[in-house]
């Protein structure tokens, strides 16, 4: 596991989340990422009360952030984009690969994850609002009709591209939001993708790091 | 105006599309990249039914797409980051200027323009339905504590960074879909910034650009 308090890369992530937020934190993509390649990262761990000055760093107030031998950037697309600028097994050389490379790392984040974090409205943090479901059957469908883009584009390929990207670390954590939802389970196509991103050892030992602190920084029961 | 049959780079976008999209229409942001630095491109125009082989080229049947020399790209994200890549007059080039400039890049994308997507809707696609009025409190509130914090981050800058760059051409082409609505006019820090964005000549050009085609092409009356 390449977490070493004397890495150049350092990733922001917090001490600890509520259960329902564990393992699904977006430090989780530069993790996977560093993972990929053998890359060394160090940690920063953030309490949920950031101080006033974090929001210089993060304009949200939102992990990740990295800073990266003085190098500091924020957004998970971006991080995941610089880190991919250092190893062709994330991102190919060849001009049309790394365009293409780059149009699905932006697909990921603007034409798929919006809808999911309208799902993730509507069936967690507003469920039961009147609104919430009134807007439900609307969403799945324009959704699921975008999936189906996704999921003919995908056809009968492993990754987004010929080969495994970084492109598919953005999709495959945008998709895994929904991935016990019929809105995945429905499209074999899509949950197969979602099943083979997240069997990559590299994407487990992501997840055991980003569980470890949490599990040291459990607090105690009221 | 850079509008040039011959040119290398060709940007795909409509001969034609309804009064409410004119001038929205993204294409308008690889134009205004390319009006700021004097590059010249081409357009290939689409009717608004697409045939099926063009989600071959974008997956969910949107424009832009661009084809560079025989690179072809989609997301107008993806598409900006091409282009910036060319000039450092939309990127520069120091380490910390081009990282800053690509977390600005996704976070305009990723951050802030899906919940204009959410807005558009509540607002013009289902305005009326029953969800959307219940809805429409809680998203205006959501927004506006993101733009203040988008805000603070400008603070008495002109630009998101110390110079424009093309994280400003994405950030306020996502805020002008809202800039007649209270959640924008309300901000003057906001309303100030996408004042000057689009009182560029570089704008005004891309966004005659846009337009010029629909004048051409517009339906013969019912």
């Amino acid at each position: 596991m390449p977490v070493n308090d004397n890495a150049t890369l350092e990733i922001t992530a917090f001490k600890w989340v509520p259960d329902f937020a564990q393992g699904f934190v977006r430090d989780l993509r530069p993790r996977w990422a560093c993972e990929e390649i053998g890359l060394d990262y160090s940690e920063r761990l953030l309490g949920l009360e950031r101080p006033d000055s974090y929001y210089r760093e993060q304009p949200w107030g939102q992990v990740p952030v990295i800073n990266d031998g003085g190098i500091e950037m924020f957004e998970s697309g971006a991080i995941l984009l610089h880190i991919a600028e250092k190893d062709e097994r994330l991102m190919r050389r060849d001009p049309q690969s790394r365009a293409s490379t780059i149009s699905w790392l932006f697909a990921a984040f603007n034409s798929i994850e919006p809808l999911f974090f309208e799902l993730g409205n509507v069936d967690l943090f507003a469920k039961g609002e009147q609104w919430a479901e009134l807007r439900r059957p609307s969403l799945i469908e324009f959704l699921g009709q975008r999936l189906d883009r996704l999921s003919d584009a995908l056809g009968d390929r492993q990754w987004l591209l010929d080969d495994f990207s970084v492109a598919d670390i953005a999709m495959v954590t945008v998709l895994r939001e929904g991935a016990q939802d019929e809105v995945i389970t429905s499209r074999p196509t899509l949950a197969a993708y979602v099943g083979r991103g997240v069997a990559r050892p590299a994407f487990e030992r992501a997840m055991a790091a980003q569980l470890a602190p949490f599990a040291e920084n459990e607090p105690a029961a009221a």
